[in-house]
């Protein structure tokens, strides 16, 4: 079951030439799940050849531009491209009163509906829930009302010991197996014990995304011991004070929460446009968490 | 005195890959001034080497996203660069209300005014004048108010014979005789006589942009003798029912336009994504209008 997160933007605000503002774009099997969408996000897409119109869920941090700036514009394409089936949104306060006003103006009526949930920015719970997956909120400490998402990957189903089994069995015993259950006969007799026929799952995997936060150590304790860790790490330790200034993180701060929480891996993005090369964020990530990756732009990373 | 036209994004509202959406950088002089300004366009100009911190005068058509969702993104970004000179913009009714929804939600402060200047859209007359030029409203027929932009040189300098003059005449006197006027000394006896020492100015240049309409054969009156004549080609004749079910028009009727008015020459642009090439725009166009060419992006037109 492929899980995995395609990067589409990791620059910051400053527009910097080749990078794109915050966007992801979280794979569960066939399912795509957008987080955050800054300005340009639905060229990114097309570039990329990921297909708009799979999109089903949309997650956004806040309400900085460099964050959500390309919602409307892809909302508005999905539209001219035909769309019916409905979008469920997520994200703070304002989001849906700002879409609504320059949907009013545009004169454009929608084909689809959008399932707009207002997310609660200043604790954790869970936002979200399908038969893959559930969301929950990461309260982040920025300048406005900002959360992150952590994305858990639901009971995994049991593994097949197919050598075991008759090639025949029926679609509905192999999905009994997979949950947990025995095939039984109409007496209620046991013909394929799950413990025979099945190895117990894989552990479930799980993708924390914290986009812009100034360094939180108890935000550690939220993220423990996720497969895969998005922290921002907008400066380098040269500008630590500015970070703090300005809400946001350091590359070493990120990789002190990765350390702290015991990630397995850390992926690190949103850097300022003032830095030309990004290799100085990754010698200083590293030098505290050694699995530590840069989020970079066109690149899919697995979650496992 | 530079009079050109670069065009950022030529395509139209379904995102085709490799086209970006409507905007165009109007330079006169040292003088940058946006007319629209799609989803990606501070990008644009990033790529083209033009710097946004320029920019004093943008003009919006109208609010459809792919003339002015690249909007906010472009003024948060200049306020992040530090911004302080106001800006003037020019939109229809509802543009500033948007954007100051937005920066509030972002709860941006800018260190810059935005003077904004509601246009109307059913009439045509002068919305905006300085030292260099004249900009008068264009009514379009769209789907929602709409209005294109007439960008007219005010009264050109006269040329000074400079072979007739001494070389070291103040700079003063040279002002005098480009202005019209003849150079006398302190008794009113005139020195040099301006028809002596220059040539008529050149004629006064025009550029006329009508982003999304209907063909509208009064347009031609409104753009007549135009130097260049930027006219939307969003499909070409084989779906001229279509173009005009949703208020635009086809490469022929641009041309149409361009030839009633007896324009210098015709850019045509906002084509539809569903074309793959644009070979036939062109092609089309021509047939009735020899000098149009392609709005393509990257390029500059000179007004002339």
């Amino acid at each position: 079951m492929q899980f995995s997160v395609t990067i589409l933007g990791a620059g910051s605000a400053s527009p910097a030439l080749g990078r794109h503002p915050t966007a992801q774009l979280l794979t569960y099997d066939t399912e795509y799940y957008l987080i955050d969408c800054g300005e340009g996000t639905q060229y990114q897409l097309l570039k990329l050849k990921l297909r708009p119109s799979k999109l089903k869920y949309i997650f956004i941090s806040h309400l900085h531009g460099d964050h959500y700036f390309g919602l409307v514009g892809l909302l508005s394409s999905l539209n001219l491209g035909g769309r019916t089936e409905p979008i469920w949104l997520f994200g703070p306060r304002g989001l849906n009163e700002i879409l609504t006003l320059q949907f009013k103006y545009a004169e454009s009526h929608l084909r689809f509906s959008i399932h707009f949930t207002e997310v609660e920015t200043t604790r954790s719970y869970q936002v979200f829930e399908n038969e893959q997956l559930t969301v929950q909120t990461i309260p982040l400490q920025h300048r406005v009302p900002c959360a992150g998402y952590l994305f858990r990957e639901k009971q995994r189903p049991r593994n097949i010991i197919k050598e075991k089994l008759p090639e025949d069995l029926p679609f509905e015993a192999i999905r009994q197996l997979k949950n947990g259950q025995d095939v039984r006969d109409e007496t209620g007799n046991v013909l394929f014990a799950c413990d025979d026929y099945t190895h117990p799952p894989l552990p479930c995997r799980s993708y924390a995304f914290c986009s812009d936060t100034r360094y939180e150590p108890a935000l550690a304790e939220l993220v423990r011991g996720v497969d895969l860790l998005y922290h921002e790490a907008t400066f380098m330790e040269d500008l630590a004070r500015e970070a703090s200034e300005r809400y946001h993180a350091t590359a070493r701060q990120a990789a002190q929460i990765a350390h702290q929480a015991q990630v397995k891996k850390l992926l690190i993005g949103h850097f300022s446009a003032r830095y030309k090369t990004l290799d100085g964020f990754l010698n200083e990530a590293q030098a505290v968490f050694t699995n530590t990756e840069i989020a970079e732009e066109g690149c899919t990373f697995a979650v496992e």
